[in-house]
């Protein structure tokens, strides 16, 4: 747990200046003590206050995600939720869950027995136990990449996953490609399915045509390029489409044992922006997904429901970032 | 202008009371102070910080919409944005346009020349010209009913009416309606198209067949019912969906005209919840829209958009408002 001190290094500033941020003092600016206590939650800082206060808690239940270290998908997901969440005084308890897990207590039971106010689920698939229960729930639940259908007490919140996908579509299209395949994750998440049908409608859209066996489904881990790379490349892919970055990462490494060059020959584009993707061997073009503020968004529309206004999705605009994985296509 | 005697009065608190609210002393409970804040803005209360900070201001222009009486379909809308935006230091300028007003100066420009930092958007048609220009707008833009692709710049903000148009039509299968309705406004508005879409949809997916007589698009007043009407009964509809609350206060007043009883021998539905529904005779069973919250939604996402967070989409939740205006089918 970090100290006030190790809080006053970190941003350069005097102890008092972060004792006066923590507990509001009108003397520092709202943007000062905002950012102290942004790095508060970062560090790891419990206030005394947030100590007696126990029975105001969130839960953040994760699953299928890596979160723990800067790199990961899920980190600043969580840290920017927990940013959102401690502005207003709530504590947020952070749950690694999986189908297991579930089976063994209804949602509604485990939250009202923990003294929940509200949770957000992420990294959730569509046949865990809880997705169903979701359906008729009490509680207040934002829902990052799930969808629930008519229940005023669960909200969704995402990337605009057709937007992303077409952007990237028209990008290979203004290089030259015909032959684009997608190589995704594993079916079983609304997500996936956004995304494929974003392929697809996006491909129609721009009058590509699209060759069903360039169209894969692995897991969302760099390990599956390697079982479906070797076959668009036979077929005469000039790019490939990457449901995650971490897909893109194995494609790269693929397209290297397999002697393509990246971009030269073949063109890669990944979707979410890690912070790896700016340093890898070519630097990978991508869709950015904002994840801090997606962990905002998330805290917000929970905050909403919870004062019984019902948020049924929010969707921010993700952002295309060009870097060196894409070129002109090359006739074969 | 209101004085703060009459917030005073309105609110049953003393002078001295208001006054702490509106200047954020500490001794007065956040809850008094936010609704103070709310009343003022409200009532129209000017404070002399919103006179001197003429600089740090937000447009909403509203076109092809009521919003003067509190019965008016814009009334909360306008009012929930002006709310919030108040809480944030932000003097809301309300600006009627038209067609032709918009067509005598570029959108950029006119915001730039009055020093406006973002605007909202409400009413507007498809085919209004700043509609176009806001494919590239650079300017903060909330949209009511309205969506930009891929403009960074620009969200929308609506209720889902899908979820809303299902919920009507699920309702009336319950109660064994077969030939069902629906009198929609002009079809130059995203919100329109959306409906009609849902409506075909939700026909299907409830194993329902649309009579493609029986669907129509009038304006949203009431006075359009007249010409659609009669029809419908010729053909034998047991219940009519309606695009909004006016159409469907025509509906009834037709339905009288033709002897026919509402709900015993046609069944009527609206959309909105304007504050007359509940009064209608029968009481108008329809779906409701939270015009407070979407304005406030609307701030929330101009506000989101202006620190450079792009809010691509909140959708609210519609609720279904149940009443005396639907039945159980009677064959004919």
């Amino acid at each position: 747990m970090a100290t006030i001190k190790e809080i006053a290094d970190r941003l350069g500033v005097s102890i008092s200046t972060v004792s006066k941020g923590l507990n509001g003092a009108t003397d520092v600016s709202i943007e000062l003590r905002q950012t102290i206590l942004d790095t508060a939650v970062e560090m790891g800082y419990v206030t005394k206050r947030m100590k007696k206060e126990e029975h105001r808690k969130l839960c953040l239940f994760i699953e299928n995600m890596k979160y723990e270290a800067a790199g990961d998908f899920g980190y600043d997901i969580v840290l920017g939720f927990r940013q959102a969440a401690f502005r207003d005084n709530w504590r947020v308890e952070v749950l690694p869950v999986t189908p297991g897990f579930q089976a063994q207590e209804k949602y509604d039971t485990f939250m009202l027995k923990n003294g929940y106010s509200g949770a957000f689920l992420v990294g959730f698939a569509l046949q865990d136990p809880w997705m169903e229960q979701l359906q008729d729930t009490g509680i207040a639940t934002a829902l990052f990449d799930n969808f629930v259908w008519k229940n005023p007490n669960v909200a969704y919140i995402g990337t605009d996953s057709f937007e992303g996908i077409d952007t990237a579509i028209l990008h290979l299209q203004e290089l030259g490609h015909k032959k684009i395949a997608f190589l995704n994750g594993s079916l079983h998440s609304m997500i996936t399915e956004c995304r494929q049908e974003a392929f697809y409608d996006s491909m129609e859209a721009h009058g590509l045509k699209v060759d069903p066996e360039m169209v894969a489904n692995g897991y969302y881990v760099a390990e599956s390029a390697k079982d479906f790379v070797p076959a668009f490349v036979e077929r005469g892919a000039t790019a490939i489409v990457c449901g995650n970055d971490l897909l893109a990462y194995g494609v790269l490494k693929e397209c290297e044992r397999l002697h393509k060059r990246v971009p030269e020959d073949i063109s890669v584009i990944g979707f979410d922006d890690l912070p790896m993707s700016a340093v890898t061997a070519p630097p990978l073009t991508t869709i950015r997904q904002e994840r801090a503020e997606l962990g905002k968004c998330g805290y917000m529309a929970l905050h909403s429901l919870m004062n019984h206004v019902s948020i049924s999705k929010t969707l921010l605009r993700p952002a295309f970032i060009k870097r060196k994985s894409t070129a002109k296509a090359v006739d074969r």
